[in-house]
């Protein structure tokens, strides 16, 4: 997604050091110091504006909940969204899943969300998939036993690629969904991009898959 | 599929013992005696009336193919269809699945294709899809080590079911296609049911599933 530069955004990405902690990779295996509470942690790959890691914090307080956004002029909205849900159990990281291992330590992730991630169409840069093999073999590491990667997405090809990868690796299908909005799920969140593309009648792809 | 009783389909079906062998079941472990080649043995359940055999026969003369449908009715039809194609590398059985492992033996069958099975879209009639998880031990057996299933099907949700269970029993996903048609696939060859549907504009949903 293009957006307009901020130059602001350092700043206020700074000035909320509280949602966004500074030297985040310093919380590697001590994540939950950071939290109120010792719950299971929900990471999310990708958060852009922050809607679906506000609705969840507040939806399930029960977990904590990292959210993973490269863009600084778009964690700055998500840091808003989070202000506003007034919850305790979110922060974010300017950060990307590249080097997800050296944020969290080997099963202290309870559970991975990728919403609505690049496709990369193109067979020349499947490798830059997020579900690639090489970028599961790290979710592995950072997942507890038996952990789950939750994925949605509008793409088509993606979500080929995506269920044939995970299977691949030795992961285990849980449930493969082709059109989330028609069996309305009560507890789906939606992303922003979620809303406008299934609101255009788009069908949203999920599934869950599950590491041995 | 309700179909016109054919009270003269027994006579024909008897008249075509070159194409409906008689005790099918005794050629269990010796099919390959049954065909001019001693060649991989493809099986498709539910054959219908017979385009997708009779059209794989004539492509793949390095294979031979048996197909099974219930329907007598509807089996005649096939049987025209195979002869028409004028192929020796295609037999028909007058069977269903729900006995699979007395038609063929360990090991005899290389492939096998689940063509448009009925959906069973019932929760308490889950058992009677036929990638249920006790289907899927019979076709193990039958199957070579790594045997493959390939499954299309128009019906989303018996889409979503046979992949999950084809994970869940421990099989590995080889190819999932949500547009069949929109890939063009030039080797796919076309089940009536699926001429018709895809000329509707539905989606044909297929996955390639292999055994461990």
């Amino acid at each position: 997604m293009r957006m307009r530069n901020k130059p602001w955004a350092d700043d206020y990405i700074r000035d909320n050091s509280d949602i966004v902690p500074k030297n985040a990779s310093s919380y590697k295996g001590e994540w939950k110091k950071l939290f109120a509470n010792a719950q299971p942690l929900h990471v999310e790959i990708g958060t852009g504006k922050g809607q679906f890691i506000a609705g969840m914090g507040k939806q399930h307080p029960e977990y904590n909940f990292v959210g993973l956004e490269l863009a600084k002029s778009v964690i700055v909205t998500a840091i808003e969204k989070v202000k506003t849900a007034e919850v305790e159990n979110i922060r974010l990281v300017n950060a990307d899943a590249q080097n997800i291992t050296e944020l969290f330590a080997e099963n202290e992730v309870d559970k991975l969300y990728l919403n609505f991630s690049d496709p990369w169409p193109k067979n020349r840069h499947e490798k830059r998939r997020l579900t690639y093999k090489t970028f599961l073999e790290q979710y592995k590491q950072i997942l507890v036993p038996n952990g789950e990667i939750v994925l949605k997405t509008d793409n088509q090809h993606l979500f080929e690629y995506s269920v044939v990868s995970f299977s691949k690796f030795g992961m285990e299908l849980q449930e493969v969904t082709l059109d989330l909005h028609a069996m309305e799920d009560p507890l789906n969140v939606m992303t922003e991009y979620e809303e406008k593309f299934s609101g255009k009648g788009q069908p949203i792809y999920r599934c869950r898959a599950q590491f041995n």
